[in-house]
């Protein structure tokens, strides 16, 4: 089966579909036999939970239900598993039980394809998604894919919303038109990728009564994919679903049950508050494939409602906290602290990110990211990360993959660069 | 939650984003409590794989590499997944070992992603797809969702291309034009949904002659879903990949590894002969989810492995071979035949296509569907089928999901409304 040779007109989605930035990174990655990545947002194979799931299974497939598990599901995912998911939100917010209602949530394949879906539906090439500073890269990539254009909520030094400089950049928006091309706002409420920052509830509120100000009840997405990997256990602070400020907001919540569980399983939700967007998405969806695989629903319905789910989320915490601190010390071991380099350990996810002294360039095509890849230790530069004026300086190192002493040695390693950058 | 209630400036493609026509049919159905559905193309529960599935996820949750398959796989999909595709188009062609490259497929959320991943990167709004007359209704909606134009390839009585009148047509459309937004054929290669046909060889060789006459080597899409659902088991007529007519044509073929095996899998695959369209398709899919779930990937591998789908599919196609009789037959005994109808009884795939006699309306709206769905008995129209000028009088009844005793039933009940129609 030989290439054929004519060429192809591709559509202007197609002509924009370009190979993801970090994809260079990884394929320089393979030609070092000894590298050590603190670049991949992956979960540990360690705690991966092989046994909860081998006897989840087993007890489907022995039950009298089994053969309606391997049928085709529904487009928006098990009425079983859709139940649960509106009793965890109920637990996690506070709520009495009944305030959340199963139909306003849908079943995908990850998290991911519920926020293709949302940008889908809202917007047109040219577009403008508000988005946090910094950001989840592969969302920066999907936006570039439908030609829609990132623009940062400013920040202050600490990182939090800047909220009267959004207050200045939405009036300048107006004055210029450009508002008019405002479709959304997409934001990362607990222990973002790559900040490791939540939102805490004065800023959620902050900022809807910022975009209020200016008529702008934009359609809201919030990113939970890492609230159940808070190392205490916690909810965190309550989701723009449960803020009188944002109650005339569309709003869509977004999150995955197998990042934290059995990863490969790919099962991600969305929760919406309006019915016409929730609607509009699941046509879309009914288009990509119209319904998300129903055995995989069907296993985390059940261990969702037997436990299992919880208990592993109970060994995974601490473990994730030990790693990240292992991380965490093992940078401050190598000087970097001392060396001008800022970072706040996260109380949650799988992140860390550091910020260098100004001047430095981590960015993909650096001397300090080519000495890193020599020196067989694999980051995130963190100016992937930016809708718009990336910061040079900064990385995203995660710790979800390695152990304990493949930690130490990377940082050991990263340290070393940065000692000689 | 209560439902906010700013409004939305939906996108272009969110506002074209509509409920199937099917969905329509669906819930008049929910409200009849005695209904029997030869609409749905769902496989049977009956012949669900459930005690070689059990058997494959037991040995795969108690094996070593248990950890790595719960973990994210690769965008493209599992290589040992990808070399057991390559293998087996092999077979299928008559190839030698080593004709087909494991690195042209990639492994998608059931076949449908695929088809929709194609059309993302080859068509803008107001292209057109040339597709066969009837097509698979699914992908007609989906082309419609992305603001394209389905043109039908002419046919003859016999259902046959006519590719003398294709000739014309696009002579036609290059003086017109519109073949300037010609993009893509879209074929249904083997025992069609919904006609059952399968393209002869002859008629395969003659498309790709009269595109390339007319200079239009169109990126051509085989759908080979059934391919592996012949009841005599027998690979049918080569692939466009296979002919030598095609060689220059970019082209993809599709397929689905759990239709035939455990259908709520949803692990789907293609295989395309142009480098440029695989990596757009696959830098659309790292949008939509980058990857499908790894672990119903390992389950296909290792089925395809280790001989268990294959001995499924032997005990699947006589299986379903008998239920086609029994349709069939009911079909005969209730006279429709004798009353005009003619339909051909196919040699593989889940599908019966009747055509009623002329000036019959079948259409959703139409007084025969009401009476059918008042008598319990459920079908798809025919006229959903069609690019353009639907033929009202044609109906698509599965045999998939009901068994023997209720396709007799159905029938007795679809051909007491056809005898008072």
């Amino acid at each position: 089966m030989s290439e054929s040779h004519r060429s192809i007109a591709f559509s202007a989605l197609g002509r924009r579909a370009a190979p993801p930035v970090i994809a260079r990174l990884m394929s320089a990655a393979l030609e070092s036999r000894d590298l050590l990545s603190l670049a991949v947002g992956f979960t540990d194979n360690a705690t991966l939970p092989v046994a909860p799931f081998g006897a989840a299974v087993a007890a489907l497939t022995t039950e009298g239900q089994t053969s309606e598990l391997l049928q085709y599901g529904t487009n928006q995912g098990r009425p079983g598993l859709r139940r649960q998911l509106a009793a965890r939100l109920e637990r996690d917010e506070g709520w009495t039980a009944g305030r959340a209602d199963p139909e306003r949530f849908f079943v995908t394949n990850g998290s991911q394809q519920a926020l293709y879906l949302a940008m889908q539906a809202l917007c047109d090439p040219g577009d403008i998604i508000l988005v946090e500073r910094p950001s989840y890269f592969v969302f920066l990539e999907l936006l570039t894919g439908l030609g829609i254009e990132a623009r940062s909520i400013p920040v202050d030094a600490a990182g939090a919303l800047d909220l009267p400089a959004l207050d200045r950049l939405l009036a300048t928006m107006r004055r210029d038109g450009s508002a008019g091309r405002l479709k959304a706002v997409y934001l990362i409420g607990y222990f973002a990728n790559p900040s490791g920052r939540s939102l805490a509830v004065a800023e959620k509120r902050g900022l809807a009564r910022t975009l209020a100000a200016h008529g702008l009840y934009l359609p809201t997405i919030e990113d939970a994919a890492y609230r159940q990997m808070a190392f205490d256990g916690s909810a965190g602070a309550p989701s723009i679903l449960a803020l009188d400020e944002w109650a005339e907001f569309p709003r869509l919540y977004a999150g995955t049950l197998t990042k934290p569980f059995a990863t490969g399983l790919k099962v991600g939700y969305g929760c919406c508050t309006d019915c016409e967007w929730l609607g509009r998405m699941l046509h879309l969806k009914g288009h990509h494939d119209f319904g998300t695989a129903n055995f995989n629903q069907a296993v985390l319905e059940r261990v969702l409602g037997d436990g299992t789910f919880d208990a592993h989320l109970a060994l995974l915490r601490p473990s994730y906290e030990r790693k990240m601190r292992v991380l965490h010390e093992a940078l401050l071991a190598g000087g970097l602290a001392a060396s001008g380099w800022r970072w706040t350990p996260p109380g949650g996810g799988l992140y860390l990110w550091l910020t260098a002294p100004e001047g430095l360039d981590l960015g993909i095509d650096s001397a300090f990211c080519r000495a890193c890849l020599d020196a067989g230790v694999l980051y995130v530069p963190g100016a992937l990360c930016f809708g718009d004026a990336p910061l040079r300086n900064t990385v995203r190192l995660s710790f979800g993959v390695l152990g304990e002493p493949e930690l130490r040695e990377a940082a050991r390693r990263f340290c070393a660069v940065a000692a000689s950058a």
